[in-house]
């Protein structure tokens, strides 16, 4: 019988298991893997001048809710709750623990949601500093996302690391933007030695609510997966995702134009432990026998 | 009247408002300092052959409880809590949102606690693997932690980095090694231009109960600060922490040393973003213009 991708990494140590399902811990190599794909993402977004930003895994809980992330992925969010209480609750608490009882059922809900995608905090942010400049906002973010599904592929993480672009401006701004880094993402991809394919995406809308939801983003074409072979090339992984709003958040946050028109806005999303996995499936766990080329890409030295 | 650090680190963009104390968006400028100040802390720490592992800003519920976290610090702990409903419970969640209810008080408890200390997930990690190889272990650790502590104080994030040293094995080799850190955390600190003193920890256990660990965690001289000036130099902020934890960690989790023994455990820990505000603090907001040699030491070129 095969061992499975995730039994591999866990032997090899580049992933470490935690005891809960698409929660891992990452070897000094794994991190560096995606340090260094950053930085091969940098030799592409760098010279565009976009304002870097970096977010906590963590975001305002009123941020969140007026996402609207509730209506479409309620059952991948993760709010963040505490024990608020005196020391007559705690003793209360200690007890239930000792018992082995639900001691989670008194923590109460914090300010803070976990954060669902890089870009989140960043759409309330830009709308407090007024218009947008002329020619538009250009944003780099990364952080740790959260979504809860837990499970044993290892390209499906409950806490993983999102890279994002994101661009504000007119509706010809935006697309092309969008599709620059289609071009780009090929490229890359091409350059570390992964085949991809690019599709439009299919995003878990909850219910059945939400598969109008997802019918609506697909006959749009709002939002394209490039797609990589992790752990099955019969059902590659995205590990990319291209992602036009037209004007819904630039009307959901106020987000205007130089000339008080409503912002279109396009979001690039590198899934970067996926790329790291799509790295390792491809060309090996052993680091140091990839192949040349990809080596000298990624700015290993041989 | 003068401007709060706060504030001004709001004004100048290095750190960004989410309209939540104590958690805050960083610049790129802001990242850059504590990325160069971790190749510093590289300097020291790489010729120890320490393992580096990083784990992302959630562990085990499980390892987390075994812990004993919530009998000492309840209050700062957060837990993560998602949606586990159907469609109808859906659409209660969405009304209840609509009318501005409380909407959380359905979620339920995940398998996964906030990481209060980059080092909770490491003890049960090393644990698994059986006793310890001769000579004892060393792992280097940094991940984003929790503090549920709201607070206007810059230097008390709810979410921040923290970056670590654990050492396990016999009792001198535990308490040689928190000594070399706290000489190497003085010189690292004289090199980058901060004022430094170090003193006996003071962490907010919680409760009447609490007050007696505190106590025997200061009369056993288990933990020391290294305390730097951020927003007032009459109270300075604990910037690195040397903790000794003597053979509790080891029972608690079964570390053992090569012969059998109860491994004892240390670690050292810095604060990376209280480390960055008390550069800005001491040197100010303009990162062109502090010291050279401050400038030298983090590799920034004039």
């Amino acid at each position: 019988m095969q061992t499975s991708l995730l039994d591999r990494l866990f032997d090899s140590g580049l992933l470490i298991d935690t005891g809960v399902e698409g929660l891992y811990g990452r070897s000094g190599a794994f991190e560096d893997v995606i340090a260094r794909f950053e930085r091969l993402v940098d030799t592409y977004g760098g010279a565009d001048g976009a304002e870097a930003m970096r977010f906590p895994p963590g975001m305002n809980r009123a941020h969140f809710e007026t996402s609207g992330y509730m209506k479409s992925f309620p059952q991948l969010a993760g709010t963040v709750h505490s024990f608020c209480g005196g020391e007559l609750d705690h003793m209360s608490l200690l007890q239930c623990m000792e018992v082995e009882g639900d001691w989670t059922k008194d923590q109460k809900a914090t300010d803070i949601v976990l954060t669902p995608a890089a870009c989140y905090p960043l759409y309330p942010t830009i709308a407090k500093r007024g218009r947008l400049p002329a020619g538009g906002g250009l944003y780099d973010l990364q952080s740790y996302c959260f979504r809860h599904e837990p499970s044993n592929d290892p390209a499906r993480q409950q806490l993983f690391r999102m890279r994002e672009y994101v661009c504000m401006g007119t509706q010809e701004h935006v697309t092309t933007f969008r599709q620059t880094w289609m071009d780009r993402g090929l490229e890359m991809m091409a350059k570390v030695g992964l085949d991809v394919t690019i599709d439009v995406a299919n995003d878990p809308f909850f219910g059945r609510a939400g598969r109008m939801l997802a019918n609506n983003q697909r006959d749009q074409n709002l939002k394209f997966e490039l797609l990589i072979p992790v752990t099955s090339t019969a059902k590659p992984t995205a590990c990319m995702s291209f992602n036009y709003h037209q004007d819904a958040f630039g009307a959901k946050w106020g987000l205007n134009l130089e000339n008080g028109d409503v912002a279109h806005t396009a979001c690039v999303g590198f899934g970067l432990e996926r790329i790291a996995l799509a790295l390792f499936a491809r060309h090996g766990l052993d680091i140091a026998a990839w192949p040349t080329d990809v080596r000298n890409v990624l700015g290993y030295q041989d």
